[in-house]
């Protein structure tokens, strides 16, 4: 039996008098935003007010009644405390939390009384806390405050969120009363997978007092019916099972574009003489293996699902909100729906923010989507070097593996972000036996060889090769683009085996960006907009790219737009040049899918889940089907990047129009697409393709060590090629310039509109780089390159 | 006799019919703008008309009458030609050039016909002859094109210049007829010095057919004069004097501040039977040498002038035109004058342009400016593992330093300009035995020691340490800031030991800036504007800093005079940085004191002579006396940077205001100043200096990872600090803000002025902190700061 302790709580300052009113799950700043003590912190600069917070205690307290004792177990459950805390039951000392991460079972059988209860949970500031314990240890290194805490590396500030630390008991409370009988350490493992059969291993810990009258095991997929009745084993520690099951037949789980992610239920119910108890498992029958294999380039890093290469299309994720407890399982829901639609098939749960609710892992099953699990370190050296540390973290691991290993979703471990590229390149510290090393290269492989072998472990993101960034194996973080100011152009550059980060930022939606920021402060480099981009610099960088690729933008406006357009180029850039590389290049998760409050940041969904230009530019340039427009070696050339695991044959049609609106060429083809790769399907000299005007303009060009003017004909400047590529009747298309907007002789899109029902059908007459719809509506597609001849439909409410 | 063949030319194109009018010394680009056939080339984006010019040959044709042919010695000599030629004379082939470095001698003897003569002169495209060269050599390294050619590297385009290769005959041609009597090699060697008596050997070389019947020195400055009859000794090579001559209680050539450049003639005369000849060497007394010795920090590299340290305040220097037959005495007398104005002792001559015409060291030599002389290398790897390219080398290296020697100004030989840190950072070829380096550190060596023994020799600059660029010795350039995007405000981060390059970009004087870019293209980002920024997204560096520090530019003039603003506070910066480090830091050469045609560029001095706000901050940050202020834990302080070789007693002024007028603070105080060397003379708590207001806000500051709001009194940010230091009666002056000012609450400047004469007289109300007079006139001082009760009178043809 459970009795919830959620719902109203009184809270206090430590030290206060008066009781505030509460709410559990909840947070110190929520309750207080609640209250009307503090306002919403995403607004203007009111984050500064919650900085206060972190340097204080608070008390929060709950009556609650009992009626019946009548059970031979009574246990206290903090689903999760944020973070530093002592449990006082009816003024009995119970214990202490010291890791938001982990769940706090007390033994409460001694304490708890038939009628009124008093729980009184006492929240410690977290920087004192690091402060104190920072005396104690006496480290010769300086570690920052957020390391010795095991709390979400972003609350105290990243570059694209705000400092907001969270206090408070973040996740449910609940007395378990029963007598005894637990399901516990449940574990579906594939033994072996083919068409034809499945081989699973269904282990799971009985603690009963008794040996169990009977265990059940029942699998179901809705169709399919199994029931095993498995053998119960007993040792030391208790019964157990661990019984093989065959799946004749099995339907597998596919990531997203290879298949359908199906999931199978094993329904495990035991029953003693006085109890009965149920354990659900949802998990998909899949393999996964990281292909690395010596090369001509070095070494592959290829995940590879059930003898599928895949290709990694996606993004990295961040926590949804900066005040957790306002999530819902409708959040999840929705963004990894968005994932989904915007063929992504990988997200990256990242270091820095928390191992994530069942609700994403639940929905990325669902949806095929691969996730890529990050231990929560991040960017920092961390104090391994203590035993009290590896300790606290080894049940976090252990409590999160056990959690999280019956997830098909989850394909990879990884040990940190960054920060074994930090040892290397920022803290000039080489590759150290402690600051996080212990933890990362010898107690992860130990608990995960133990409790979940399935699953490769990687040290670290990024990690492999000579260099922990190497281009040459494992995955790399390309930030030389954006963090480190170089042209995005650079990404053609970039041969890296895997690129798990890489990104450029933009402006949120105009609309976002107009709810959180005052009207007053609309401008490009107020203070309040400057505390809305987190990066040290970013707004210069922004600017910075704005001004190289199409001009300074002449108000706020057109400075989220345009912020908004050059980041979907940069990106739609990179991702092309990365499929096209593909296998030597095997993943592209750009960084990032979301946000976490109101920012200007690299994501393409924003923090009220408005989509940014590059969120539709995603959904074209992750499709199965890529055609690719090249300018090489004075020939025009497209390519087909090709998902699909079969060869196809595809009609590709290509068109090249000037910007008055003049069709130059015009060209259909039929094209065969092998299968899984990329195929050059076009190559024509420009000279052929009636788009040279033989006017000779000079365009700045840097060469060596200046920047001179580079000859060009003039019609390039002033031309467009549109790619279109129907496969299985789907159209796959894209667009191409010769040159980067600011050198190209654009003119204003001329076009015609009309709006029907729920859509807008527009009809161009001239071309265009990038027409945006205007609308507070969530529009299906938005931020369109668009020809002359082709409508374009639009649903409003998409 | 010497017979110039200087003036009217006729040139063409090679396999043109037609000839047209040239001149010499000049060079085809000039000669086809003086005629109407090319235009400015830089006047809008006209040089890109100048790049066919360079796959091009010419022929030039001199013809000239010689009445008299009674001479025995008969030479041709070209002062100088760009760069590769074939010479005719009367049809007869006299020689080729292949080193625009060189001056040519050709023996004429048997061709010079009396009467009509014919010189003709063939000059080939150097871009071809590279590729030429290329084919022969076949080399397995990839040189670039200018490195093949001994041609000013910066013609080829350059972050700063525009791709203008010259070609041409660009110094004087004569013939030289005599009866082999010539005085060479002079050589004045400083071989002791003290107050009481200077040690001087008096070397040359006297070429002669017969014994010289006599030989005198004369040496005198003005007063004093000394006769002295020299040995005279013959050796297999011919006659030559080594003349050791004592010069009591001598006057020193002392650097600009440090007492006066004196100088002394050294007039050599000599005669034979029926010839006399005259070799007049100008020089100074002085010794040179860099202290390099081991301390905590690494090992110093200081200039020691006549055993004083000298801390070298000064700039880099370039060619002054692109079009080098342009420029006249004139342009030097005023660029070194500028230079000393500024209070500037030290200017670099940049090894990507020219060894500098004799006038430049002349001024040098008068004006106490030290020279920092490099070879003319920059930037690339050389094809030294060619024994061609060496032994042309060689014979520049030889002629120049026989050249150059006797200039007191110059005070060390540089190998090269950042080749030694190219083969480690930017080419990845570590310490090659070739590529430059056969050169710099097998070849240079040798004969400095032979011909110059007198001056220390620098590998390269930078060079020193375990890294070329390395902080702890030697010379390093600082480029993170500006190239590589880091905030200015990291300049109090470099403890190099000698920054022989540290720069920001500004927009040329706004004048100019207008005179060159025509009005239709006076916007930020336009096409023409950016074909005057030569380096790889300067454009967007400016506008990145310029929106960092102080916002966007509303229009092309707040752009144009921000970037003046923030170059001249970023410079500001650092200078005040590396003194105040003297004498761990030893010297402060900004690149660039000048341009070479109207561009964005680094350069405190524009093209045409006028000076950007840098050149007016120039004059105070370099001054002999240098208050600084800065805000360190909590603490306002006033240091004084003293370069006087006495100790000196000063009274410091401190008065704080607010924006709007109000006096918040006053101080007097007396100070002492050591002599050369740093003083902290006043340190109050913020607290005492009436300037809080106990009003919080927070402004938007890096912290670790993100960027969060930094808790501020709003007094610092509406105040603003002047100090004024008066030592013999002169006024030192400086101001300090705690914020950038985009964090201020900044108020336009109230203040009365009227002109007088040529003077305007400035009252301000309320403090500025930086004053604009725009006028199309040379005014003294410009972008000043300024605060109330103070009247700035400044002279407005100044």
């Amino acid at each position: 039996m459970r009795i919830s302790l959620d719902g109203k709580w009184k809270f206090r300052e430590v030290g206060s008098l008066e009781y505030l009113d509460g709410t559990v799950p909840g947070c110190v700043q929520l309750d207080l935003i609640n209250l009307g003590k503090l306002p919403d912190p995403f607004y203007s600069v009111n984050e500064v007010l919650f900085y206060s917070l972190e340097e204080k205690d608070f008390e929060y307290v709950k009556e609650f009644y009992v009626e019946n004792l009548d059970w031979q177990v009574k246990k206290l459950v903090f689903e999760g405390i944020d973070t530093v805390a002592d449990i006082y039951l009816n003024d009995f000392y119970v214990g202490r939390t010291d890791n938001m991460f982990l769940r706090y079972e007390f033994d409460v059988s001694t304490i708890l009384q038939e009628g009124r209860n008093t729980l009184k949970v006492i929240l410690y500031s977290p920087i004192k806390e690091a402060e104190r314990l920072k005396k104690i240890y006496q480290s010769k290194y300086e570690y920052p405050h957020r390391s010795w805490i095991r709390k979400a590396q972003y609350s105290y500030g990243w570059d694209w969120g705000p400092r907001i630390l969270q206090i408070g008991i973040f996740r449910s409370v609940y007395l378990e009363l029963n007598n005894g009988l637990e399901i516990t350490d449940e574990f579906v493992k594939t033994e072996h997978l083919s068409e034809e059969l499945a081989v699973v291993k269904v282990f799971a810990k009985i603690n009963s007092f008794e040996k169990p009258r009977s265990v059940e095991i029942e699998i179901s997929d809705g169709e399919y019916v199994k029931k095993v009745i498995p053998d119960v084993y007993k040792s030391k520690e208790g019964y157990f099972i661990e019984e093989r099951i065959e799946i004749e037949n099995p339907k597998l789980w596919f990531p997203n574009g290879y298949g359908e992610p199906h999931l199978y239920t094993f329904k495990i119910v035991v029953k003693t003489s006085n109890e009965e108890a149920t354990q659900i498992v949802t998990t998909g029958l899949r393999t996964v293996k990281i292909i690395k294999e010596k090369d001509e380039y070095g070494e592959s890093f290829i995940f590879e699902i059930n003898g599928i290469k895949v290709f990694a299309k996606g993004a990295n994720w961040i926590p949804a909100d900066s005040i957790l407890p306002r999530l819902t399982e409708d959040d999840y829901k929705a963004l990894i729906k968005m994932a989904k639609d915007a063929n992504m098939n990988m997200l990256r749960v990242w270091g820095g923010g928390i191992y994530e609710y069942d609700w994403f892992y639940n929905e990325c099953d669902k949806n095929g989507i691969m996730v890529w699990q990050d231990f929560m370190f991040a960017c920092a050296i961390y104090p391994d070097e203590f035993d009290f540390f590896v300790e606290n973290f080894r049940k976090e691991a252990e409590y999160q593996i056990k959690r999280l290993r019956n997830h098909p979703c989850i394909m990879l471990w990884c040990g940190n972000n960054e920060n074994n590229w930090g040892f290397r390149d920022w803290w000039h510290i080489g590759d150290p036996e402690f600051l996080g090393n212990r933890i990362y290269k010898k107690v992860l492989p130990q608990i995960l060889s133990e409790l979940d072998p399935t699953r490769p472990y990687h040290i670290s993101s990024p990690y492999g090769g000579e260099h922990p960034n190497s281009e040459k194996a494992g995955d790399k973080h390309t930030w030389d683009i954006w963090a480190g100011w170089k042209d995005f152009i650079y990404y053609k550059h970039d041969n890296a085996r895997f690129v798990s980060e890489f990104g450029f930022q933009a402006a949120a939606h105009i609309d976002t960006m107009k709810k959180y920021i005052p009207l007053k402060d609309q401008t490009i480099f107020s203070k309040t907009l400057r505390m809305h981009e987190k990066q040290e610099e970013g707004l210069e960088r922004l600017i910075r790219y704005m001004a190289g690729s199409i001009g300074l933008p002449k108000d706020f406006d057109s400075f989220v737009y345009l912020s908004q357009f050059v980041q979907k180029e940069a990106i739609k850039l990179a991702v092309e040049h990365y499929r096209k590389n593909k296998f030597r290049t095997a993943g592209a998760l750009y960084w990032q899918l979301n946000d976490c409050w109101p920012v200007i940041s690299w994501s393409s969904i924003d923090y009220l889940k408005r989509r940014k230009a590059l969120y539709y530019e995603s959904k074209r340039i992750f499709a199965k089907f890529l055609p690719v427009v090249e300018y090489e070696d004075g020939k025009l050339k497209v390519y087909v990047v090709s998902d699909d695991l079969m060869p196809k044959q595809g009609k590709l049609s290509i068109t090249i129009w000037n910007f008055d609106g003049q069709k130059l060429y015009e060209k259909d083809l039929a094209v065969e697409i092998p299968k899984n790769s990329v195929i050059e399907v076009f190559s024509e000299k420009v000279e052929n393709l009636n788009i040279l005007e033989g006017e000779w303009l000079y365009i700045p060009k840097h060469v060596e060590t200046a920047v001179i003017g580079d000859k060009i004909d003039r019609g390039l400047l002033r031309s467009i090629v549109f790619v279109s590529l129907f496969v299985d009747q789907i159209e796959y298309e894209n667009y191409f310039v010769f040159e980067k907007p600011i050198n190209l002789e654009l003119k204003p899109s001329q076009f015609e509109y009309e709006i029907k029902d729920d859509y807008i059908v527009i009809k161009p007459k001239t071309p265009a780089v990038c027409l945006i719809i205007e609308t507070d509506k969530d529009v299906e597609d938005n931020f369109i390159f668009a020809r002359p001849e082709k409508e374009y439909k639009i649903c409003l409410n998409g």
